[in-house]
């Protein structure tokens, strides 16, 4: 059983689909834009995962979100293999992407796609019958993508006039003219569903009905009326709206290849870049970009901000909810304190694109006190404690080194380079971000005693100087908002 | 009668003080710190006016908001002339404040302020006696900065420790000792609104109460208790938190003059950014920085911004609902096409600081149809129709040229020089867009007819060829969403 | 030009439809559901007005919302004349509904529904075959209700199994196979758009993608396919999952006629009910229910509330910011003194219901202070002063009576009976309390002079005492709170 | 080390105050207000749990929230015991509070507080003097409640013009003035922390400034510089603004007891409502009120409750977020099927409630596939499979007994008897439901098979047909949306 769902921009007229297999719960999406957050949040609401990622054409009205969706979600890629050399798409090899003759037909679960050759528009142009073939063999519908809209069909001449190939609109008229003598013979009950509505540019009088069916087109459809090939050339290159400038930009773009952000991410990093993940100190003990430096969110983040992060660098933030969203309150709090040189935000998605692109993944182990105590007893660690001087005072583990976290960086030399290390300070909050950075400038084996001081304290293991004398009533206090806290 | 509201910041453990006068509706603002707007929108819930602005001394530990808060509302700013020669406002004199020495005072409304000079912490810190004169002639509170907090007394090392102006702990110790000397004299009923709570690294034990009495203060706080000033010195310097490594930046830009964010706009026109405005044509054509295109918001923002902006330059976005939010729905749009390059996003409150710095403020003049069939037939203008061709061959302005919006910058040159220039649409929004353009490329006056062709031809006015054969019905629906419309 | 939307109910799993005419603008809703407001947002976004509402059948499933939206919208509301007396709309001639019989039309614009009886799944059951004039004489689509699905047709068996008609069932799918055969005759290319997707309890195997066409489901529609009509009986009558229990209760409701808010309203107010205003002064001087009190959200509404409503008796809210919303604060604010016994909240809508349903509008007469200046001295009006005696001692208009507002239900009788009523207080809040008060209470003519004492004061009208000795220092702050303001 | 949150509402210009310990972050509450979520969100986000709850008197303009939220958290509730017999808490006794005489004190962690009786305002007036024992031995501050505020006395005349008490003023006037003489004697540096601010009609004159200094006070409040008793009582009296009719019923409301939300819930289901809990099976499992239906939101939601609600009976709601808010979902989608009765809606909190006043808890059983095989097996328990028909004929539990959910009250006597009852659904949704229905309206014990049959299929355990024929390929769609599903 098929389930289907449109997603249309209003502002750029677009149409993408999501169809999805009810028996395995697969889902393709055709024609998807770079606000790619909308597909994920679909098939989940619908209990689908994007096994296969496709588009009809190298469109040139919006940036194509196909590479960057199958990236994301490690589907596959489907791309025409169709048209001339000039409109093969550069990026379909280094991307893993299949190539779509036509002919050629995948399934996704239960619904077969038939990619059709319908050149006109450009030259590679596909569209996609569709066939759910628990209920018959024959397609219920097909995306059509620029090919044919409703009432109208997309406009030849985008290719002269605004990628600039020049002379070949009339070709393409002609071309389009025989695609759809072809396509004409399929069955009136034949769904259609188009790439685009009312308002966009790739067609001259686009329906404002969502949808059609081939019957009704062939019967209303200026082009399907008219039978002269001579006639429908002059006719359609007719009164055309004049194509946005940028299109030629798009056209570029999506047959190179879009950028996807972890190739911005890398070319930040090249360029000097320092990366602040914002995210939980759990979330970034679980997994993490190597290198990168975890200050959580919270109220000592400014104040640990300050003290490591550089005024002459710029800066990427890694945070927020989801691949769209920004650690905006980060950005606030750094604004405070003069830190104004956020060149990027990313979601937390990006470390999924790190880790399924085969890179390497950075984590950080726990260890908790009473682990602790025997490998330190054993001299199999060593200790630092990057908690405040006045606090290594009060009560400290025995054996430790104490090097306050705003000084790790300058003092890093003097950490011991034959054993992993064990950080801590007093609850927890420090210490992560301390491993973070040794895990950044060291080679050390590097351990997060996450409970710590405090752990440490409540299991009664060994500490100078004796824990009876200290004094701890007003430490809690201070430490929440500021520099000498957990 | 006092009006008194404390803006506290949890992160930066830092208070701000706004206080009003309930006869004259005045108010100042005291230590606010980057994110101005908040005081903004105390002050209009309490149906205040900020007329004053002022700091107790150069902060360490954020950038502070006056110099941004006086400019943005046309305050007076008024700064510590006293302290050393290091540590005198370096911007004071560009910025046009009032220097204020010790025993200076200064009325906002029926509320008066005294600095009484309080070094020690820094050599320039002020404290405010703050005296409702409705009341009392004696003050009712002291704003303290980082003078005295409640339980402690700010650090005298920071300029040592942090600015790294070396040997010069001790004395400041030595110089906060007789400060509070002088202080103590003061009545005990004397309220105390300190510059920071628990948790700031501006001293070691502050208190978690937000405000204190001198009385309780003298009975209660180690500072006042210890009698010896070389005990003093010692106990004040010992046991200090390390102070967070971007102290010495904040000290510097705060003495040397915190960015205003119109110094940062020149910066990214000067570095050849693009400025897009993307507020309303109303609110555009009201007031507008000169040399910004006007891009509205709204289903065809898209198209025209892919039709006007280039790939090759930085942006700037003009928008959003106030000085700190930012047009997101633009900035996704825009993204949507690939154009990436928004350096930076500034609400419409730049436009008001560009007024208030006394700049050329643009305006876009309005013409009637009715005002402009006369001055047309009296040759006193040329009209330039914007629609697309088709459009103008559906009927037209008669005497009107027609370029479509897409290449007015191209066909520039092509316009009359000698005449003010009419602008129209359909109605109104490309126009809109139009008049923006010429007047930022070109020394014409612009004016447009904001009903567009709409308004004209419901006057009845003269228009070519005769309206009686147009078909319209196809163009308002293709309008809506892109490059055909209004 | 056609342009339609689908709007959808995921957890009923159940379709509306807008369709609107491009040339007119106009718009048919059809088979809306109770959360009337998703169609009046839907419109607007589109540019629409709606015209025109109707329904297939009698909704077994939900509440059906056609007559609320009519009413609201004053759009004509269309209903089947169709099938046995048991099943006739009951409030079809109080709500000034049109009747369909099969074969009957109705234009919206362009647009051309004609409604076709296909019974079946209920006696009265319309589908209705749309047509575009401007594209073609032929309909494009179907709106088929409960009568087809994608995949499925409408249970026969409800009116039986839930709305308890016994022996109605094998009668109804006989009816029902006859209707399938009528409607197979139509076109391939018809779209079908049914009422409802994959979940609904009204279809057995309803399937997942949204629509469907005439072809596709002769093809693989089991209802087409099977040609026998015992067996048909046979197979649509076995397997239909259990009827929920509440279907039975709409089918009651549905045909009788769903409740309005403005019937609930009276209802209520027949009980006894208090109905508050919440709204602006000035929205409720613009329009207003007779009878209601207003008492304006904002810093003195608990004050005024406490003063005026009693705690005897149930209370109606009317405020928020559409018909669905609701005044949460104001409920907030009366739970904090203890009025709990808010027994509806109405939007602003009901105003608007009022209005239309032909009753009498209330509205608060202006008056400013040089007119009632004017016609005090004519001896034309009387004023009264709502301000608190202390403010009314240091300085009134020459000539009028002081009643507090508090006070004023009790002294309601002492007031001039034989001259308009100008009411003020101090800046215009407790004089828009005051109005509605007298104008609930008496039947005299009642006048606001908004801007209240200030404005009188500042026009230098006579005044007792002199104005030269008031004290009017303190008098803004305190009454920014409470009972002694504005 | 103290910490202290001021709590400032402005329509009613009404302080509470939050004091805690940071040694033992205990904190109280003094003059909490009915909305109660506030104290318990400060409280959260300063660490701290409130141990105590106080009040300093009786309110007249507010419905006090001390009752509640002792109740809602357990803490203490400490009430006045001065004053006359007609000003004594009702409902003291039964809320099992503490009572406070003139010098008893209490502590709150390292906190101290001590009662002063200073009547006046009201008899049983309490004024806390606050000492924080690890800084001094004292005070602070004062919660003067509405004996002092800033410039202000609480006025002495509200017992009489409010409460009705006759010829009280004068005798409270002078009793006033006394307690100011005895309080007048405690030190200038005293706090002074007022119960209201500028605005409130429960003083006359009320300062803008949120706190005050006793020192302060004695030299500008006008009822401190006035040393003559009589002339005290004359100008106490001289002026005061009409107290608000409402503050009468306060008086009583809060003298006898204000209604806690368990009460109204007692009462609600006493009057015969039926209580359905929208939370989800997991939270209605670990913890319900016996006797509640449990429905959880989703997309099954409205049929469900189509299915099991009665139209004939009024409707408590349990859902939500918190104590305050209501499940606005599960409202909107009852009103789509008409189910209008809902007479109220508690947040989560009210089970909270239920289980703190010590009534019994109920909860749901889980039990896995293997072990129900193993019991079944053992003839431990009877299954009743609550699914439809259909599916039950496709496969189901061998021995296990078919109602399906829509009918299970009507069947519930055909039900074993004499041993527990596991339920079991598809995928645990109507078993969750069903389980709560049989726990309403059987003595049974009822287990809950969560994992449904799909759990029990995938464990190969014993089911009649053989599963080997079952056709599932349609049932996981069909039953996302409806009546068929999970």
């Amino acid at each position: 059983m098929m389930i289907f769902k449109r997603l249309y921009d209003t502002k750029l007229a677009q149409a993408s689909y999501l169809i999805g297999s009810a028996e395995t719960r697969q889902a393709v999406v055709i024609d998807p834009n770079r606000d790619i957050e909308q597909y994920l949040r679909a098939a989940s609401d619908e209990g689908l995962t994007i096994t296969h990622v496709t588009e009809t054409h190298i469109h040139a009205d919006f940036v194509s979100g196909s590479r960057e969706l199958a990236a994301r979600t490690g589907a596959t890629l489907l791309l025409s293999d169709e048209g001339t050399a000039d409109w093969k798409y550069a990026f379909a090899a280094g991307a893993g992407a299949t190539l779509l003759k036509d002919g050629d037909t995948f399934d996704v679960g239960s619904i077969r796609l038939q990619a059709v050759h319908t050149p006109g528009h450009t030259p590679e142009h596909l569209t996609f019958l569709v066939t759910d073939t628990t209920a018959a063999s024959d397609p219920v519908g097909a995306i059509t993508g620029d090919f044919l809209f409703v009432g109208e069909v997309g406009r030849p001449d985008l290719l002269e006039r605004a990628a600039h190939f020049e002379g070949t609109m009339e070709e393409a008229a002609r071309t389009l003219y025989r695609s759809l003598q072809q396509f004409r013979r399929l069955p009136d009950a034949l769904q259609i569903w188009p790439g685009h509505g009312a308002g966009s540019a790739c067609g001259k009088e686009i329906g404002a009905v969502p949808q059609s069916t081939l019957g009704y087109e062939r019967l209303t459809n200026w082009a399907f009326a008219e039978g002269n090939e001579q006639e429908f050339v002059r006719r359609v290159l007719d009164g055309q709206p004049d194509p946005p400038r940028y299109f030629a930009e798009m056209k570029r773009v999506n047959k190179e290849g879009p950028p996807l952000p972890l190739a911005r991410f890398d070319e930040l990093v090249a360029g000097g870049a320092l990366v602040i993940d914002v995210r939980s100190a759990d979330a970034f003990a679980a997994k993490h970009i190597p290198g990168t430096l975890n200050i959580p969110a919270g109220r000592s983040f400014t104040t640990w901000a300050g003290w490591l992060i550089p005024y002459t660098r710029d800066l990427v933030l890694i945070g927020g909810d989801d691949s769209a969203s920004c650690a905006e309150d980060a950005r606030r709090d750094l604004r405070l304190i003069g830190l104004d040189r956020i060149a990027n935000c990313f979601g937390p998605a990006i470390v999924e694109a790190w880790a399924r692109a085969g890179r390497d993944i950075g984590r950080v182990a726990r260890i908790d006190a009473g682990s602790l105590a025997t490998q330190l007893a054993a001299g199999a660690v060593a200790v630092v404690d990057v908690r405040s001087a006045a606090e290594w005072a009060s009560g400290h583990i025995a054996g430790a080194q104490n090097v306050p976290l705003g000084y790790l960086l300058d003092r890093i030399e003097s950490l011991p380079k034959d054993r992993p290390l064990v950080v801590h300070c007093q609850g927890g909050t420090r210490s992560a971000i301390a491993a973070s950075l040794l895990q950044a400038h060291t080679s050390a084996v590097v351990m997060n005693l996450a409970g710590g001081f405090n752990e440490w304290r409540a299991g009664g293991f060994a500490a100078e100087p004796s824990l009876a004398g200290t004094a701890e009533g007003a430490l809690p206090l201070r430490g929440r908002n500021g520099a000498g806290a957990s």
